[in-house]
């Protein structure tokens, strides 16, 4: 069955942002293999303002060739929109209710992975129903001290089987966890 | 110069107890070699109430040889408990006020290094002053939803240095980090 897969950097005080939305703390690792990552889904899955931020971003005409690449690859893969309000948009497409049913329809279905995009509410909502398969953590090596965290609002405990662990020259630990069943 | 050392383990969410004290989430790891921690060490922190617990603690005559083996290895250390009022105890020297500078003077002595037993409270302290020269910290499988943080109230962000990773059997990555100064 296809696995849904959240891939974040977070700080090792676990925040994925500062108080005031910074992410400078975040450091861009070229051998992290993130076109690999890309290689494996061919879905991804974005909360509303985060589609409307990145869901058709296309980097300047000055980025790097791997930067370009990246986006490039992630234009050609299907979209999905979560969403309160039903919305036009030919290249993507919008959910707005049941949420759990329509990711379980979604793993059954043929097909590559499934990358969890983000924003946090829809992070939270994921975890909170257990439809994240595969938690790819990058631990930044900065402790931030506040700001808006990962896990938040859980209403249990989740048990997690480490799969993999990949350190890099930047200082970035990555952690690859499953979820036990 | 010496250095203080904090060796501790937290759930991936961060916190290093859950919201009623429970660390069944802890996972014991032989192969972690505490003991070779410990013989790096002369000396260990504790705060009031961590030392009462735990500074005098002598295991059941049933536990296994390398529990035994650490808690005498733990209690021919010199310790040091900070509290607000004064105590007697011959076996532990005890320090009231002034911890900066008290700190400060002690890393300048000769000797091993320093551990940071805890509780929270007094590493909160140490963090906050920027006391700490390492932090081990071994990540466990667990998203615990709530609880005591290991990192709370900081004034600033705190940059650290990566220096080792380690994991283990249990699903455990112990992170190693040096503060950047």
């Amino acid at each position: 069955m296809r696995k849904v897969i959240l891939d974040l950097a977070v700080t090792l005080d676990g925040y994925i942002e500062g108080s005031n939305g910074e992410v400078d703390w975040c450091i861009p690792d070229d051998d992290m293999d993130f076109p690999g990552f890309l290689a494996g889904i061919d879905t991804i899955l974005y909360g509303r303002v985060s589609y409307e931020m990145w869901g058709n971003f296309q980097p300047d005409a000055s980025a790097g060739e791997t930067e370009k690449a990246i986006w490039a690859a992630v234009h050609t893969k299907k979209k999905m929109v979560f969403s309160s309000q039903e919305w036009q948009d030919s290249k993507a497409t919008f959910i707005s209710s049941a949420i759990p049913e329509k990711i379980t329809q979604l793993k059954q279905q043929d097909g590559k992975d499934i990358w969890l995009y983000g924003g946090a509410k829809l992070i939270t909502t994921f975890i909170q129903n257990g439809l994240i398969d595969v938690y790819r953590i990058s631990v930044h090596p900065t402790v931030l001290g506040a700001g808006k965290p990962l896990f938040q609002d859980l209403k249990e405990r989740i048990n997690l089987h480490l799969t993999e662990v990949n350190r890099f020259k930047s200082g970035v630990v990555q952690l690859i966890y499953e979820r036990k069943v």
